[in-house]
């Protein structure tokens, strides 16, 4: 089946299991933005939308689910298990933080924190996936999670978005792959990269996938060591361009999305935002540009240190 | 002129000055609820539409401007000003806080703290507005601040709102006195108060407008002393039902509303929302309801307190 009758299928299957996100545009940079803010979705993040879609067309074992995730991709799938009936188990590593570990406790999934990096919770949920006979739920390189993934700009473009690029981040791909599935060359996409996890950018250059080093403050979301391959032949066939943003520009990119649009997101989410405000992608006069907002699981939980009276 | 006339020539003025904020149906309290999220307007609340038309329709003397606010207000008028090319003084109570007084600073406004609450600095601002021949921006109880949040009402519309039922938080009735008057019976509106800061449901109770004290979590939002006569008129006229929230109500709505959806809002802001999460509110069977988000200026900066690496 085409990419374009996948993804069409993957909405009508998530229909109601997923939000219909808030789009907006804001005076960002200088100019108007269009926004798309995913991190409105359940679990805070696109990820439901490929956990619901993988959930939904194929058959659970009776054993459940695992995933190995940085923390959003797991919180989506425990979600989504949770409510359409399956046991879960999610290895994620230290570096996912106690928000999204939290985050995924509170979904009643079983959870186990791996030592080191998401590569180290991968290979531990593909041993409990041998032992067990669980469904392996794949981050991000797998069709169901690409056209799950997709639904996203499918559902923008379903909401009136007029812009000639869209700036999109990227980890192991699944979200840019999705669009790139979808768009088919109809407007632009680039990839933003942290520079301290630039598996795309590695790649393109190397002319196919390569481990590459990650680290960073959007690392438990962005940090994937290798791109997926199904990521890396959308892109390459397609020409992506990918811009590299550093930690710094995300953090004043996440402090601006905040301080002017009470949008608190988490450093991943604001990514995409970086590369406009910082200037690592330069739109020529005239150039309608779109930023999708893909993730908001901040750490610590912010509330804990409100002011009760008066705040 | 009529209030819808009024309300439509408002529209036209600030559009440009104050941003289209996002709608969203969420599935919360186990209901599908229409949401408006006006937290994401500039300077964080509803407050930069009245302080916009204000200074659009009315000849700003060379003196400046003068306001007196619990902070939302006041940074709305010290946005709008800086935006227009005004010079503008704002008076607030210490109650206001620091994340409103700093959001006022960073307008370049000229700003007063004034020990106390509201009325104390409402008492300061009519003393400088009488020195000085600067014009005062009244925070609720005028027409052309009224006007300016009826656009409120008449954009969610625009944007294809389907909702029997709207619930609008109260503080000084400026916001739901807008509503009132462009829906002129439309839709029902129910008026949700904090107990602690009852001023239309005192009102609405002796018959005209009554002093009441006022306190609790949203009282720097919420905590007018008497409701304005402009919403009085239309709350009696129209019959409007007032319900009342807890201040522990209003927190766990707040907390909710992060956890659920990654929106964080100040206690004023989650105030309608309590209502129906807490069940002071009680939807028929098939009533659509729709609930205004209406600020977003939580204290203290929840990103002060970010782990920065793996957050």
């Amino acid at each position: 089946m085409k990419w374009r009758d996948q993804i069409k299928a993957a909405s009508a299957r998530i229909a109601g299991h997923v939000r219909r996100t808030p789009v907006m545009i804001a005076d960002l940079s200088g100019r108007p933005v269009a926004l798309k803010l995913e991190h409105v979705q359940h679990t805070g993040s696109f990820k439901a939308r490929g956990a619901f879609n993988t959930l939904l067309s194929e058959e659970v074992p009776a054993a459940g689910l695992v995933a190995a995730s940085g923390g959003n991709h797991g919180a989506a799938v425990a979600h989504a298990a949770r409510s359409l009936g399956h046991g879960a188990r999610i290895f994620v590593p230290e570096i996912a933080g106690p928000a999204k570990i939290a985050l995924i406790e509170r979904t009643g999934a079983t959870l186990e924190v791996v030592p080191g990096a998401y590569a180290n919770a991968l290979a531990a949920a593909q041993a409990f996936e041998a032992q067990t006979g669980a469904m392996q739920v794949h981050a991000y390189d797998a069709p169901a999670t690409v056209a799950g993934q997709g639904t996203l700009m499918a559902e923008w473009e379903d909401q009136g978005l007029e812009a000639d690029t869209v700036l999109i981040a990227v980890g192991g791909g699944g979200l840019i792959a999705g669009a790139l599935a979808w768009l088919q060359g109809r407007r632009k996409v680039v990839a933003v990269e942290p520079k301290t996890c630039a598996a795309l950018h590695a790649a393109l250059a190397a002319g196919e996938p390569v481990d590459v080093d990650v680290s960073g403050v959007a690392a438990n979301a962005l940090g994937a060591r290798r791109i997926g391959s199904i990521c890396f032949d959308l892109a390459k066939a397609q020409g992506v361009e990918t811009v590299l943003v550093s930690d710094q520009s995300i953090i004043e990119a996440q402090g601006l999305f905040w301080r002017e649009m009470r949008q608190l997101v988490e450093p991943a989410g604001a990514a995409a935002l970086a590369a406009l405000i910082g200037g690592a992608y330069r739109p020529e006069p005239g150039e309608r540009v779109a930023v999708l907002i893909c993730g908001g699981n901040i750490a610590p939980d912010p509330l804990q240190h409100q002011i009760m009276p008066g705040s």
